[in-house]
């Protein structure tokens, strides 16, 4: 951290700020600047977030230099972390590809949609038993009747299930069924919920907050893997703008920030990203392109009747196109070698 | 809600829109334009967010033009609400102070903040037990023992204590310390943590979240009425935006909507609005002469030695002349006739 | 500056670093953190803009210490400037009133909204001749015989013009029939308009951008006083963000931020900010409270038959509750001693 | 348009806006919701922008159908629209890529660029010899001098110049020595610099505007088609966002959008998009295999001396792997079929 005084600081304020960093077991260094002074604080950054120089006299600001987060990041784990799903590895060579319904409506409704996902050639089908609905009076999922026709749907099919948690109280059910654990975007920073999904067993797929900094997301990531568990895979899938053609903004910018900045996988969910079927396609292939590790798409066997998120949902035709385009399209990258220039 | 058909749409298409429309039990009624046809919907709204018309064949979107909340507006309620919060009531003549150190550190450091709101004239005590915070290396909170210092902060002054809860498993015990539950920015989409807070008895203060609508924002007010409880105050405290000189923006055009839109009292926390101490003046005024229904704000006996968030603390002096402006200038606004207008 | 070296950077990153800050005629001194070095840089900010360091091998990233402008600072000009527009002072105690239709549309509405303006008691009339309208096809003003309706109602009322400049040609033409020229919030950084009219001797009412930051409209400021005009009057008139429900996000903490890092006075337009009329009021009074100059608004003595903007133009009764809340409001701030604690 | 009216408007109030839609040359049909009723607007599109009904009483708000741009819009021209600049079609089967430096700073560091840029294999030579830039103080460009240099450099390599003209008197001589003009992000709104552009002959760059809808962008290229000039290309370069790890946030998304709702076509600035070189490669391949028609990078032989805009400058090692990497990627799309999915 370096922290800048005011121009008409004064020298008790300097000294206040030197003896406040170093009764945090902290290292200060002065530097003479022309119209200002500057303090360097040196060592340990998990101490820092304790200090909070910016309220004491005549400092204007301090700006952070290290990260806040540390087993996220690649200085941490320089080789890139490969999450292991029960024999499916995300984060290697080959893109996953998790598709299915926004929710589980019906087990016929989830049945149909789980032998398209895996006739597609997905290795994860998707869809919600908990649903975080704006208004109390949309469908808000079948709750833990949903999560049996899941794990039938695994049964049946072989595919992986993928399910979100919203509560703590579910985390034991929803793990009983699923393969992996989902945190919602409005869940993001809900500390409570992270802490407790570092805890149990599950990998973890953890979406971007609809406002989130990627330095909140890895934050975020943190918690997880400091409670235990660092098989956490990330998610993005749009973030708020002022755009509303859109449903969201896709930052597929955040793939290669990802890429640089910590060592887990990240893979890209371009339905909820765009709130438009037509747009799935042309981000999938450029999330791929982007150097994503998977796609997370919805379909449904009939958007029209979905009960939720249909207009973002491929329907059978379209989504046998994309996941054959993502296929091609990724051995085509690490064949040419463009797929290292990434990394 | 109006549905838009695509200049191209068939006959087919409208009739399957109207169709699904029906079968929901609504009436659908068909508007010629000059370059495409239009489906209108009446019926009730409720039902409306299970129909996925945005995903049918020949739609080029929907557009919503009743409200999705409906306990929390101004058409289900025209008086404006006054919630009594153990004897202060939020929404009257007069308006409410909320104060405190931003987390409760020690004993001491409460008691001292506690005398200073109290010696102020505030009417609640806010200080936070758990914590939400970004990093999982920043404190967290003193949890249970934070809430005991917090009651007898009560007995030693009178004051209401106002406090967060995270996580639905703390509710119980949050709600046997405090006089009124806070759900924070963060959690303003937790839907499982609404509906509990819905279903204990005690008053709620709803922030907004950090990147919610207006529309988002009274339909989370919307899950905590619809479980029981409808004594819900909100509180505007910034939005996520591309500024970056202050912590966040505060939208203060918020209130003067949130009066328009709903019955509900809305408060105004120029403290985290801002992230600077020396804007939490000029904000508090602005809010009050906004109309807002009172003010929370951070104040600690030395903000420099705060845990957290100290930048945006008052020290108690400015506290005091805060809290001594804003109330001349509420009653000000009332006596001239100026409050009424705003309405 | 301060530059943060990678943790990785080799001594010939570093020695490179420094030449470069040496050659610019800057000088250098380094600081060795625990995992990473700094280099503090000293001396002319107006230097620092040409060494792109952030380029060069083994630099994390730069943060900025001193501000870009100067001459819009407090730091340079610690007292409070007062605009003198042709008699009337923007800046001092008495608050201004800048009104009048969104557009000129005809001799006969001009007059009417002038004479209406003049007996709320507003010392200068607003309206456009040139308008900067998103489709081609919109109203896009009366030009110059809309500047000679201007001039007229000036003769007619005694009123102060102020009126919006959109292209250099135009300059001459607009400042010789007005008294304050306006750049609108599309053209804040169209930095040729910005000298020139810095060029020409006429106060300048500067809007703030749709997507601005403080430091980027000070900066505008800062090209129209260093081509020689330092009679420049800011205005806050709402920024872009996801929120639908108003027009644009009013940002008022901007007033308390401008006050603080500059010396220029600043107004607010609500009727822009918020897009309903509804809402002037209660931001107007806002706005004046937070220790806002003055107030720009739409009046329109029939807002439903208005050519642009109709939906956030006052009527002649409202208009008149405004004018007389905000004098009020002024007075009592200033009697109360509660306006000088805002500075 | 769609016109909604308030739950307890009067029959009066519906009679003035069907009155005030008949009089502006339009047809009014009413439509009778459980608690509202809608007027639907039937008529020519360009008419309604100066019926201000959102004004008028009883109407709670209006909804656009149609879209306010027609030439720049696909349903008015199907086929993909195809820019010959002097030979080099843009919008056709190859990918364009458009690099060089951000500003011109002399004629050896030009030329140097110039060759290291036709050596790659680019049809186009970018580089400012007009520079918007936020402070004063900042390197403002060698103008004249600077498209002289340009010109030679065309003369030297054989290669297309694209440049910035940011005022109006500045077309001409612009104009003279380049074969394409560019409307930077700044000026996308600068109404009076659209119009001039559309009345010169040469083929236009229309950048989005820093926070610029894809709608306003669209309404943009329209004025200068409108103006007389159908050879508009279109270049996504970042939207302004809370993001604060990138420059901007490069929307991708709006590729697709622009294909589905213009003729238009468009390309990608990766290098402003993101700010940082190391993302400019991701990104790029990214934007082509989303359907981006070309790509504007910036290239330095040497970043670390540049004057403006270093960061983000590729060398020419990283330059010709990602312009050898574009190649490939785009004509395997092309190959496999994946390109026609995304139109």
């Amino acid at each position: 951290m370096v922290i800048i005084m005011n121009p008409d600081a004064t020298e008790k304020n300097i000294e206040d700020v030197m003896d406040a960093i170093v009764s945090a077991g902290l290292e200060a260094k002065i530097m003479e600047g022309s119209q200002q002074k500057i303090v360097g604080v040196i060592g340990d950054k998990t101490r820092l977030a304790s200090v909070p120089v910016d309220a004491m006299d005549g400092v204007e600001k301090s700006v952070a230099i290290s990260k806040s987060y540390k087993l996220a990041s690649r200085e941490f784990h320089p080789q890139s972390s490969i999450v292991d799903v029960d024999g499916i590895e995300i984060g290697g060579d080959v893109p996953v590809v998790m598709a299915g319904p926004c929710a589980v409506e019906s087990k016929e409704q989830l049945f149909e949609a789980a032998d398209l996902v895996k006739k597609g050639g997905a290795q994860f089908l998707r869809g919600g038993a908990y649903k975080p609905r704006t208004s109390p009076y949309s469908f808000q999922g079948l709750e833990e009747e949903g999560l049996k026709y899941l794990a039938e749907a695994r049964e049946r099919t072989g595919l992986k299930i993928v399910t979100e948690v919203t509560v703590v109280e579910a985390i034991d059910r929803v793990a009983a069924y699923a393969d992996m654990l989902q945190i919602g975007a409005r869940n993001m920073q809900n500390f409570g919920l992270l802490k407790e999904v570092g805890r149990c067993g599950k990998p973890v797929l953890l979406k971007r907050g609809l406002a989130a900094t990627i330095d909140e997301w890895l934050n975020a990531a943190e918690y997880i893997i400091h409670a235990g568990n660092p098989n956490v895979v990330l998610c993005e899938r749009g973030i708020r703008t002022y755009e509303t053609y859109t449903r969201n903004t896709l930052d597929l910018s955040a793939v290669a920030a990802i890429k640089h900045l910590s060592h887990l996988p990240i893979i890209v969910d371009p339905s909820h990203g765009t709130g438009k079927w037509r747009m799935v396609r042309p981000m999938a292939f450029a999330a791929i392109s982007a150097g994503a590790d998977g796609i997370m798409m919805e379909v449904h066997p009939n958007p029209a009747k979905a009960l939720s998120d249909g207009p973002q949902s491929l329907t059978p035709e379209h989504y046998s196109e994309v996941i054959e385009g993502i296929r091609k399209l990724s051995r085509f990258m690490r064949e040419m070698g463009l797929a290292e220039q990434i990394g």
